[in-house]
C-alpha cells in the first residue's frame, strides 16, 4: 500500500475533530439544530457528501504550516477545525446577508430553514470555532491555547469589518480603488493569514518564522481574490460560455471593475447606466480588457502571489509537508483563467 | 460628599471599560460601523442616554459578586464589560429573529441599517465581547482568562440553544411544560449564571464558593423569568392598563399559558382557537387564574427565589458588595405584581 500524502492524511482528521466540536450542540429535542449545522457543513441531508463539503483548504494551511515549521501536525488539530467551523459560519451568515438561495449546489441554511434559525445556527457555528481552539489546551498548553484564542478573535473583528465595507458597498455608485484592499483584507485575506499563524503558532517555531508564515497566508489570500476577480469575468465558465455567471451580471465591485470606472472612458459609461444583460457580457468584457482592467489585476495578483512566495520562502519550511505547502499554495495560485 | 456606594462606581466604569473595548471597531471608513453599535448600547444617536442604555444588571451582578468574595471589583471589570456585550450582541439578533421594531423605545439596528447590516453588527458585538474578557489576562493572570473564555463560550451556545428552542416553538400548536426549562435555562439563566460563576472566578475563592455563587445566578435567571412570564399576564400595566402588552395578545408560551394548555380547560380552548383580541385580555387571564396558572406561577417563581437565596447564603457574600449583592437579588426578586 502507498504511504497517504500528509493532506491525504490530514483531510479526514479534521473531518473527525469538527464533528466532534459539533456534538456539543446535540441534547434532548436539539436534533434539527445540529442537522442544521451538520447540513451546511456537508455531512447530513440531500447532497451530503465530498461535493458539498467544500475543499477545507484552511485547515489544511494550518496543519501543513505547523508540519512545515517542524511540529506534529495532530497539535494544531483543534485550530485546523476552529478555521475550518469559522469559515462556515461566515458563509451562513453572508448566505442571508446576500440574499442567496444556493451554496454549493444546495439551498442555504436560510432558505431550508428561514432567517431568524439561520442566524441562530451561525451564532452557534462561531461558538463552535472558539470552542473547538480551545482543545488546544491539551495539545499546546493553556498560554497557546489563550494565544491561538486572541488571534481567532481579532481575525473575526476583522471580518466583520470586511464585511461591513463589502454591505455598505453595494448602494454606492462611486468607489474608490483604495477601498478595495481593507474589503478584501478582512473577508478574505485576515482568516488565511490566521490559519498560517496559527500553525506556526502551534508548531513553536521563532517570532519572525510565524511572522512569515503569516505574511504568506496574508498575501497568498489578497493574491486568491484577485485572481477570483479576474477569473469572474476572464474566466472559462464566466467568458464566453456561461456569461450568467460573470461579475459584470451580479455587479459585484470587483478589482476589474474598480480599476474600469477609475478609468472614466466607456466601460464606466455603459456601468453607470444600470445592470448588465448577459447578452452584453462579452462586448463589456472587451472593453473593459481594451482599457487595461485584465492587465492590471493579473498583474496586481503576480505581485501578491510574488509576495506570498517570497513570504513562504523566508519561513523556511522544511521537509515533505514543505513541499506540500508550496505546492498548495502554487495550486491555488494558477488557477486556470 | 457622601460615599458612593459599590453600585455607583462600578456603573461608569462599566461603560468606560465598554466604550474602550468598542473602539476596537473604529478604523478608516468605518464609522458607521462603530455608530451601529454604540447606537444599540444607547451612547449615540436618537434618543441615546441612560433610558436607552438598560440596566445593566449583568455586570453588576459579575462586580458585586467578585468584591462580595473578597478580590477588588476592578480586577473584574473586563469580565462585567464581556457579560453585557454578549447580553446585547444576543439582543441586536433576537430583534431581528423576533421581527421587532423596537428595543427600549428606539429603532432597533435591523429597522436603521437593515438586516444584513444587522446581523454583521451583532456578529461583531459577539466577537468585542469575548475580546473585552480576553482583558482578564491583565487583571487575573492568563490561566483564569483562558477558563473564563470556556465559561463564556459555552454560555454563548447555550444560549443559542435556547434561541433554537424559542423559534422552533413558535410554529409549535403543542408545547410540553416540560420543555419550558431547557428554553429558559439557555436563553435567561445561562448567562445569569455565567455572571455570578465569572465574578466568583476572578476573585479566586474557593470551587465550592464559586459553584455556590454560580448557582445563585443560575437559580436567579430562572425566578426573574418565572415572575416576568407572571408579570406578562398578571402585571399592574398588562392585566387590566395596558392590555395590547398583556403575553396573551403576543402568543408567547410562557409559563402560565403551558400551565392552562396542560389543564385542558376554557383556556386551552379558546387559546387553540387563535390569537386573542385586546378585549378578551381581561376574561382570559381571569380564566387562566380559576384554572391555577397564576398559583402555579407565583410558587414555581417562589420556589426558583429560595433556591436562589439559599445558594446565596451558602455563598457566604461578604461586606458592603455582599449586602449591595443580596438587596439587588431582592430587588429582581420583588417586582411588584
Amino acid at each position: 500500500m502507498p504511504e497517504l500524502s500528509f493532506t491525504q492524511q490530514m483531510l479526514p482528521a479534521v473531518e473527525l475533530e469538527m464533528q466532534h466540536v459539533l456534538d456539543l450542540s446535540q441534547g434532548d429535542h436539539l436534533d434539527e439544530f445540529h442537522m442544521m449545522m451538520a447540513y451546511h457543513m456537508g455531512w447530513k441531508g440531500e447532497g451530503a457528501g465530498p461535493k458539498a463539503t467544500g475543499k477545507r483548504i484552511r485547515p489544511l494551511l494550518v496543519l501543513l504550516t505547523c508540519a512545515a515549521a517542524g511540529e506534529d501536525w495532530h497539535c494544531a488539530l483543534p485550530a485546523g477545525a476552529a478555521v475550518e467551523l469559522l469559515h462556515n459560519f461566515s458563509l451562513i451568515h453572508d448566505d442571508i446577508e446576500d440574499n442567496s438561495p444556493l451554496r454549493r449546489g444546495r439551498p442555504t441554511v436560510w432558505t431550508r430553514w428561514g432567517i431568524p434559525q439561520a442566524i441562530n445556527a451561525g451564532d452557534a457555528m462561531l461558538t463552535l470555532a472558539h470552542l473547538a481552539l480551545h482543545r488546544l489546551q491539551e495539545t499546546a498548553g493553556v498560554s497557546t491555547a489563550f494565544e491561538a484564542s486572541n488571534i481567532l478573535q481579532k481575525t473575526c473583528l476583522e471580518l466583520t469589518k470586511g464585511q461591513y465595507l463589502d454591505i455598505s458597498y453595494e448602494t454606492r455608485q462611486e468607489l474608490d480603488m483604495l477601498e478595495y484592499w481593507p474589503m478584501v483584507s478582512g473577508k478574505t485575506a485576515a482568516l488565511i493569514a490566521a490559519c498560517t499563524e496559527l500553525g506556526a503558532l502551534v508548531s513553536g517555531c521563532t517570532a519572525s518564522s510565524r511572522e512569515a508564515y503569516r505574511d504568506f497566508g496574508y498575501y497568498l489570500g489578497l493574491a486568491f481574490q484577485a485572481l477570483d476577480d479576474l477569473l469572474g469575468i476572464w474566466g472559462d465558465s464566466t467568458h464566453t460560455g456561461k456569461s450568467a455567471e460573470s461579475d459584470l451580471v451580479s455587479g459585484k465591485k470587483s478589482l476589474p471593475v474598480l480599476y474600469g470606472l477609475m478609468s472614466e472612458g466607456e466601460f464606466s459609461k455603459r456601468w453607470r447606466q444600470g445592470p448588465v444583460g448577459i447578452d452584453e457580457v462579452e462586448g463589456l468584457a472587451h472593453q473593459l480588457e481594451i482599457e487595461g482592467a485584465r492587465d492590471y489585476t493579473q498583474e496586481t495578483a503576480s505581485c501578491m502571489t510574488d509576495s506570498a512566495l517570497k513570504a513562504l520562502q523566508q519561513a523556511q519550511p522544511s521537509g515533505e509537508a514543505g513541499q506540500e505547502l508550496t505546492d498548495l499554495a502554487n495550486k491555488l495560485l494558477n488557477r486556470k483563467i
